[in-house]
């Protein structure tokens, strides 16, 4: 049986898509994005699973930046959670006793509105994660009247819901991954995602622009794209992109090759099924049997036949 | 005088930023960016101080997404900060004694060499600033043991430093900027950037590569590209860019038009001397004089005239 | 009264394009190309009259290279002349006395099909227009027994029309443009076409990528490109574009501009109307409605005012 | 021993072209371009040597279209030959008995300045070539009393060379080319060209700023591109192109490959050593080796290793 590493604790929304991507998974909650991650680097488990990027947020940079670095990883599936919060708190709390409220930045700034609306005065504190707010809020004596944080937080700690969706926008998604060690890729179904991670060979200017031609060319769609520091300095970036399609497919990796022929470095993270199952169509001279057509008519022309 | 919000508590990095670009200024701290930049929106402030970017941890998001939403407001000056970390505790307290430690997620990422050395047993928990964080464990009663800051939050709170410079990189750099409502640009000085936010008219693959385009062509280099989500769920992102030159620039100016006519909507972020004082030559036939001599040309060919 | 020299003698099918061009104007036939531009640049005649391209033998070379050498001219208007080529004899001369037959080159490669099957023991010679050749034929003791060109050189000349229609296709279609020195430019009708040279800085790679990129950002359409020979080397080129729109459009205008600043000369030939009366749909975000805008966007944005 | 077909008569610059490329050779002179590539095509000659570009008057469009269209031919060598044009003239004839001179079109062009200062009221009548001119001349009651040409034509037609170098410009340079069926291409030698023709899939704009970057996202550098008319009206293209490499470069295979899936047809033409043996540096990420790293690197990341 498989065993999933997870930002924890129990109740983080990270877990309700574990239970989405392997429901009878045996579950093993991390503190942090990190140490799931090194969990299955290590081999404590068998992968795990982690989130990837907000609707509202924006990407998970320590996601990000944990599988640029380090011992390589692959995304093998992805899900799409609606992120729905509720207000947690002791039984007995109401809303007149709530003076400090303790919940992931996330959630503070999803839940602006509510918080400006029904708790003017509360003293809002960051904490690690939604899950890890609901349960120091669950311990007696905690300085924290209130959590904010997915229902299921709620009734795993014991805590009571005071008030349900409470976010801004009802249709936040986070997207999480599941990430294992290196070993075959998942089949193509047709609605694949590809992603990667290059490094500039040097930072020119139109370096993008040159990077972002390579997926063009080859009518290979990119439907994600993040600068990040490379750490040595201000003004000095990798990229994170996500592309449609399989690596198996002709276009994306001969798109793949121009750009590890052009960068410094290419890492790539992984050809999955997407959760939306989109599989648009190619452009036209970039499908499979396009390439093997062209392929085959080159090798023609090289042995001088006409 | 004028009076300057900034990300607060006393003894931020925000806080000797700002001592950097106006030493006389009163200061105004506020409890998070959003506040800073609504005291400069309201006019309780002239202008606010706040982190947008950092060479390890990435863009600030919440600063990155306050300047693209709301009341437009226009940054005026920058300043890059070298990022230094000290330990702070209260006076008696010794390394075995620090059970729980109490900072900002950022240091937490920026410190790790050093924690995972030094205290792989103490509970980390994130706070608001390292500066909150530095507050609070100056509290009588405080649950947490240590902070860890800029040495110059332990100076306000009267904390001692335990150890200093204890990032794992010793070259890490914030990037602080200085934000103000509308109103006349600074000078050109011939070493400026100029910052803006671009929203696509239809998020049709490709769209980031037409709007890269519109730069190149004019010969105006890109320093900082971020994409940011817009809300409307995954895969739909907006675009914050750095680039060089000027808005009275001819090369910057007609760029920022053509992307204007392009995309559904840009906002301005404002011109402003670069930090780092350098000034790219422009690339052939992009200069001002370049630019002037070819509206010349053109006024000439349309009156008939060869 | 204007006075048109054109590419003679009478009864070429430049003759018929400028009886369309100026059905009232005075005719002034020149031995050549070169020779009727300078009557237009001499003074000698108020226009020129002369082919540009042809739909099957491409373009005019020396009507391209006078225009792009020595005094400017512009092109003030342009005709689509249907192509079609009759036999002409003089009076007597039947099918089997044909034994040597004189026309220009282009008529001998569009009249192939019919030369192989009907005379296919013919020597055929190369004369410097058809309305030469159809002059020379008409002439006692010619050396040669027939001609091919227009019907109207027939009459011309009074030659009997032997076979009419032989050309290969019967879609052939000629371009005239009538040009004229320095002046006033027509005005634009929503349907037009300019007309221009450009010489490289220096022929580097990538160059024309360049060149053509100036025109696709500012949705500038191309409706002809052609290379030509700048005498100094193999492998030394300029070249001569055709773009949809006129140089008082604000796309044309500001590609122009981006041309010139980018090469080492751009020669501007004329904005006139389209004989085929084509009127595209300016591309999203480049009309002139939408350059204006941007325009004063712009001017906002660089007061300070947003 | 092979047997060339070439543009006769004897005496043409393209004899001299011949005589450089196969010393040895049996010579086939033909009437014009199209009967000498027949030759090579119906087998009654081993290959043809045509013209194809001239560094003054461009490109030798009957060549281009013969390559372009019917029976497909192989390009396997070039030749430079720098053009000096003589008077020729019958013994006994002087400058002032020069009343009708024939010569080709493009001796004309090139000779204007000394046919305006040495024989300003001189009729110069177009010859189907310059060879063809001095045999026309040499011939007793021939009613041309001179002939421009190579001085190779007055040995051959045993006519008195008047003058000699009489062209405006004294590097002009003809290139001309070997054809032959299809067989086994010539070997790379790190200096080659690939010459192609590629049919437009349908004609909209910016369709050549695609072609153009499947060369250039592939590094492959272009010497000579040329539009063509289809033959389908006015405004309607196919392109010819000569690139740097040999079509066995891993660049160069996948720039035509590319070009093929994007096109309605690409027709190859062949890979030969350049004349003028320059072999540039391929652009980094570009070369054969770093093709097949990037091909290896694809296998692994497929099977899963990384």
């Amino acid at each position: 049986m498989q065993k999933l590493a997870y930002l924890g604790p129990e109740g983080t929304f990270c877990e309700a898509a574990l239970r989405i991507l392997a429901p009878d998974a045996e579950r093993m909650p991390c503190a942090n994005v990190t140490a799931a991650l090194e969990a299955a680097r290590g081999g404590e488990a068998t992968a795990a699973v982690v989130p990837l990027e907000n609707s509202v947020e924006g990407a998970i940079t320590v996601t990000l930046d944990e599988l640029a670095w380090g011992q390589p990883l692959l995304i093998t599936a992805e899900v799409l959670l609606p992120v729905e919060f509720s207000l947690l708190v002791r039984p007995g709390t109401g809303m007149p006793h709530i003076k400090r409220l303790f919940t992931h930045p996330a959630a503070i700034t999803q839940c602006r509105g509510f918080l400006a609306r029904e708790l003017p005065d509360t003293v809002v504190i960051a904490a690690p994660s939604t899950a890890a707010a609901a349960l120091e809020v669950s311990m007696p004596g905690s300085p924290y009247d209130a959590a904010i944080g997915p229902a299921i937080a709620g009734e795993h700690y014991g805590l009571v819901e005071l008030a349900s969706r409470i976010g801004d926008r009802d249709d936040t998604v986070t997207r999480f991954v599941k990430v294992a060690p290196p070993g075959a890729l998942p089949e193509p179904t047709g609605a694949d995602r590809t992603s990667l991670v290059a490094f500039l060979e040097d930072d020119h200017p139109g370096a993008l622009l040159e990077m972002l031609s390579e997926f063009a060319v080859r009518g290979v769609n990119l439907t994600r794209i993040e600068s990040r520091p490379t750490g040595d300095g201000i003004g000095r970036y990798f990229f994170h992109f996500d592309a449609e399609g399989h690596v198996a497919d002709a276009r994306v990796g001969e798109a793949l090759s121009g750009l590890h022929r052009l960068s410094a470095d290419v890492r790539f993270l992984g050809s999955y099924p997407r959760a939306d199952h989109l599989a648009p169509e190619p452009k036209k001279g970039t499908a499979n049997a396009e390439f093997a057509e062209a392929a085959e008519w080159l090798t023609w022309l090289r042995s001088g036949r006409l």
